[in-house]
C-alpha cells in the first residue's frame, strides 16, 4: 500500500498526492516515512505568497494570477492557509471549489490547510504540503493566507516572494500597517482599484516604505483590479523582477536554507513540551511564578553535549 | 535599588510599577527576581479582554468602559497587546496617551506590550504585566489585542471574561469569524451600532453562535456605540453576568490554573530551543527532512526522569 501510493505519487496520480498530503498532515507514521523519502527527490518550486487583512480580495487576486501564471507555467499548486473555526470552516473551501471550476486548469491542485494543533504549527504544516506539491512536480506555488496575526504572517517565511494585498480604504491600510504587515512585503499591491483613492493609498503605501531603511530590493506598489483581471500583467512581472532579484543576489538558497533551520527549531520546541510530563498537580499548588518554574525545570534537564547532538544512535 | 523599587511598589508608586514592567518585559535577571518575588503576594484582578478586527473600535470601547467600570471599581488597569511594526509601532501609544489625558483617572495605569520576540511570547510578557499590575493592586484589568490571527487571540486565554467587538457591516463579521474569534467569545458586542444593519448584524452573529453545540455560557450579543458610552452599561451587566457564571460554577479558578501550567509549558517551549546550540551546517547540507532531523535530536536528547523534573538541585 505504502509502495503502491509512492509509486503512484511518482506517476502523477493526483489522488495519490491528496492521500499523502492527509497522512502527512495528521502526522501518522506512514505520512512521516512517505515525506522523508520524497525530501531528497527532485524538484523544488518557486512559492508566491498572498497575504493582507480580511475582505481585500485575496482569493480573487490568487484566481486573476493563476490564470496569468499558467499562459507561463502549467504547473501550479495553490495552498490556503485559513486556522477557521470548526463553524464556519467549511466555506472557503466552497470558495475554492467554485474557483476551481470556474477555469479547471487540468494542473492545477488546491489544498486548504487547518491543522492549528499540529507539530510545529501552521507554517509546519504548510511547509509539510508545500513540498510535496513540489516533489509532485508543481514548479509555482502560491500560498495564500490571511495576514493580521503573527501566526499567519509566519507562514510568509516559507515563501520567496511576498505579496501584500491592500484596498483603497486607507483605515483598513492603516491597520493593516500596525500589525506588522507592512516589513514582510516584497510587492504590494492596492486591489479593487477601480474604487476611489486608490492613487492616494498607493502614495500613502510609498510613503510608510520609504521610512524603512532597509537595504537592497525595494517593494514595488501596484494597482490592480483583480475581479476583471485588470493590471494583473503588472504584478506577474513585478514577481519575475523579485525573483531575479533573490537569484542575482544568492538569496534565494540563502532563504530556503534559513527556513529549514527555522523549522527543525518549530518542531523541537513541540516535540520537547510534548515529551515532557509536567507535574502539573505541583505547578498549579506552587507560588513560585511561572518563571521560576520554568527556570527550574531547565536546570534539572541534564545539559546533553549539544556539539553533535545530531547523531544515529 | 532592587529593595527600594520593590518598597516603592509596595508603597504605591506608579513610576516604581512602570519601572519594574520595564524590568520584566526586557528580561533581565532583576525583573525576573522582582516578578518571582511578588507573585506569591496579594491580589489578584478580575482580566477582561477586549479583542476584533481592526477598525471596530476597540480603543473608543476600551475607553468607554473605563467610564462606566470607574463607578465601580476605582482601580484599573489597561494593557495594550500592540505587536506593531517599529516605524509605525508610536502610533498606537499616541492614541493611548490622549485617550488618558481626556479623562484623567488618577488611578488608572495604562500599559503597551509589544515585545514579541520575548521568552513565551506575547502572552508570557503579557501576562507578567498582568500580574504586577495586580499585585500593584489593579482589582480589574481591561486587557486590549486586535483580534485577527492566532497569537493575538491566544492573548484572550489569560483573561477571564473575553469580549469580541464587531460592526454592522457583515462582510467583516464574517471574515473575523473565519479567523476563529467566533469560539473565544463570552460576550459579543456589535460597536457603532448607530450605523445601519445593527439589528440584522446581531441576528446573523446569533445564528452563527446557535451553530456551536458547546455547553454551558450562552454568549449575548449587545449593541453598543462606545462613541456615545451608548448601552456601555448593558455590556458591564453582561460582564458581572459571567463573572457570577464562572464564580458559581468554579471555573474562575480552574481557568486561571490551566493558565498558569501553558504558561510554563510556553517558556520551556522557548528556553529549550534558546539552550540548544543546533548544528546549523549539519542541517543545512543535510538531504533529510525538517521533520526527520527533529526526531533524530530529540531521540539523542538524554530521557531525563520526568517523574520529578522540578526538584531543587
Amino acid at each position: 500500500m505504502n509502495n503502491n501510493l509512492l509509486s503512484d505519487f511518482r506517476k502523477g496520480d493526483k489522488k495519490a498526492l491528496a492521500r499523502i498530503i492527509t497522512l502527512v498532515e495528521n502526522e501518522t507514521k506512514k505520512g512521516m516515512e512517505i515525506i522523508s523519502e520524497l525530501y531528497s527527490e527532485g524538484n523544488v518550486g518557486y512559492r508566491i505568497g498572498i497575504t493582507g487583512p480580511p475582505g481585500v480580495g485575496k482569493s480573487t487576486t490568487v484566481n486573476a494570477l493563476l490564470k496569468e501564471l499558467s499562459l507561463i507555467d502549467e504547473n501550479i499548486g495553490i495552498i490556503a492557509v485559513d486556522p477557521s473555526s470548526p463553524f464556519t470552516g467549511g466555506a472557503m473551501l466552497g470558495d475554492r471549489l467554485r474557483m476551481n471550476n470556474s477555469y479547471d486548469y487540468e494542473n492545477v491542485f488546491i489544498r486548504s490547510v487547518a491543522s492549528r494543533g499540529s507539530l510545529g504549527g501552521l507554517s509546519a504544516a504548510t511547509e509539510n504540503i508545500a513540498v510535496l506539491m513540489e516533489r509532485f512536480g508543481k514548479n509555482t506555488l502560491l500560498i495564500e493566507t490571511v495576514g493580521v496575526g503573527q501566526s499567519e504572517l509566519d507562514i510568509m517565511e516559507i515563501t520567496d516572494t511576498v505579496i501584500v494585498l491592500l484596498v483603497p480604504e486607507s483605515g483598513d491600510s492603516i491597520q493593516a500597517m500596525k500589525a506588522g504587515i507592512m516589513e514582510i512585503g516584497d510587492i504590494f499591491v492596492v486591489n479593487k482599484a477601480d474604487r476611489e483613492g486608490a492613487d492616494r493609498a498607493v502614495q500613502y503605501i510609498k510613503t510608510v516604505l520609504s521610512l524603512n531603511d532597509k537595504k537592497g530590493w525595494i517593494p514595488p506598489v501596484i494597482k490592480i483590479t483583480a475581479k476583471n483581471n485588470d493590471n494583473v500583467n503588472e504584478l506577474v512581472d513585478s514577481i519575475k523582477e523579485h525573483k531575479n532579484y533573490l537569484k542575482t543576489n544568492k538569496l534565494l538558497d540563502k532563504n530556503r536554507k534559513s527556513r529549514k533551520i527555522e523549522e527543525v527549531e518549530n518542531l523541537l520546541r513541540d516535540m520537547f513540551i510534548k515529551n515532557l510530563k509536567l507535574n502539573r498537580e505541583k505547578i498549579i499548588k506552587s507560588n513560585e511564578s511561572p518563571y521560576k518554574i520554568a527556570m527550574k525545570i531547565m536546570n534539572n534537564i541534564e545539559k546533553v553535549d549539544t556539539e553533535d547532538l545530531w547523531k544515529e544512535k
